[in-house]
């Protein structure tokens, strides 16, 4: 089954402990299309400027995201720049160019309102509002959000909530949107604002899902090279809903192993710079992580 | 098969956001004994002060530890009070008072040198040495530290870290240790001082145990309600290694199931102010959230 993503398309100059890259692709909707379609076929709605160039198309073209969506209008693409501190998790934000997007209004195609599932990448929630009026009863619909859009715009983002079975959330924003110290209370939390599924991202600690009364919890995956973790989350999401959106209708145990599988999308994200590394994997690669998730996380019963 | 610990017996004050308490029984020592008897016959070596009386001892007895290497000795026993942030993860020393500590010289009963599982709590690197200089041909030489003496000793605790096998250690204490960011690579440098497995506690993100090319991760089990993490630490390693002595020899899939068993017990141990929780505890109850550990963290194959 198809799914359809709504967010940034971006160039990202970032310095990390283990380099730096200048106008590498980015964006919110970039990682997450990338990463999904090894699962099922994906569907991109963004827009660009005029400096986004063949080139770059080709990053998606190869992944056979469907482009029917990306609006190229007159003026610069979206961009961003930041340094990560050495402990990789916390960064600063060096410069931020909305450019193009600061007009963004995302238009789905007519053929494209009925797609199965729908995530709403980290963008103003306004913006996801207006998507999901142009959708048609889909299956799953997803979010993402940032802690600029919990203090900035509380009451739109409850009024999108509203609409949204999964969100995506990491824990210091999770605690931000409820006031709930306590992990398991603030999912019940969300829980009251619409989303059945909470996915509490935990960065290099890894992913807990809420699901009703149903906890899955997965460590990250230890590696010993983590070049840039830009786009990591974006990833996770990427491989998460891919995989659910092959196994339609989906049931409990598919949402763990889509946890699992979108670990396994983000260990990979943060190996290289930009789409370096998750453009060019194999299905075996995907396959071999997996199952070296498997390995790090199995034991067996207490007794015998 | 016999375990045998040396650390601190404590009155512990407290304050957390559930509460507080005041002269409670604690001390890494306590904290690892209570928690290691539910597995194996616990030897105890500590020293208490004037002030320590039955009823104190009673926590002890009724959890069958062998008190013949505590020492009773003129003056007050070791006091320590603090008070937990909101995070439940930081928190201020608000006094230490070493009292009889101060003048601790650990003896082990003659009977005890051959003890096969040996745990050397968080004390001075001095003092874990010499225990380590009285014990003959121990199977496991386990071993916790902390900041303080990776500072102020940094060369009495390589000399300890010679004769361990295992090492608990929490993240930053590791990269303190070692200098290394990376935990994996970290715990190659660990390694080389000596230990063989390196147990990466990482509190409310859950454990990680690097055991040569072999790496495990468990999540932490999310809780609804922590009243006070004191003691969360030594319980780990007391159901870690008590585990392991009812298990020798013990192989890889058995240092896995200890991490678990840890896991259930600090669990346990900060549901409730010092021993409240884990004192009364049954079989049943440990084997109940060892199955929860489970349901917690089993996925299914990528296909199928």
């Amino acid at each position: 089954m198809s799914i359809l993503v709504v967010g940034s398309v971006a160039f990202d100059t970032v310095e990390t402990p283990s380099g730096s890259g200048r106008d590498l692709l980015g964006g919110s909707a970039t990682h997450f299309s990338v990463a999904a379609s090894f699962f099922a076929p994906v569907r991109l709605v963004a827009v660009v400027g005029e400096d986004f160039g063949e080139e770059h198309l080709q990053a998606f073209r190869e992944r056979g995201v469907d482009l029917a969506g990306l609006q190229r209008v007159p003026g610069r693409t979206f961009r961003w720049a930041g340094r990560y501190h050495a402990n990789l998790n916390d960064r600063d934000t060096l410069d931020t160019q909305l450019n193009v997007f600061a007009d963004f209004e995302p238009q789905l195609p007519e053929a494209w309102r009925a797609t199965p599932v729908v995530f709403l990448a980290n963008i103003d929630p306004d913006l996801q509002s207006h998507v999901l009026e142009q959708v048609r009863s889909p299956e799953i619909v997803a979010a993402d959000t940032m802690n600029f859009w919990i203090e900035s715009k509380p009451d739109s983002l409850r009024r999108t909530l509203g609409g949204v079975h999964l969100l995506f959330v990491n824990d210091s924003e999770l605690r931000q949107l409820t006031g709930v110290w306590n992990l398991v209370e603030a999912g019940e939390a969300v829980r009251r604002m619409g989303p059945r599924v909470v996915v509490v991202k935990r960065g290099e600690h890894g992913v807990l899902v809420l699901d009703g009364d149903d906890a899955f919890a997965l460590p990250a995956f230890p590696l010993r090279k983590v070049e840039d973790p830009t786009g990591a989350g974006d990833a996770f999401a990427g491989g998460f809903l891919g995989y659910l959106a092959s196994r339609l209708p989906a049931g409990a145990r598919d949402y763990r192993k889509a946890a699992v599988v979108g670990s396994v999308m983000a260990s990979f994200q943060v190996e290289a710079f930009s789409l370096e590394r998750v453009r060019r994997l194999t299905p075996a690669e995907i396959r071999g992580r997996y199952e070296a998730f498997q390995r790090l996380t199995r034991f067996g019963d207490l007794e015998g």
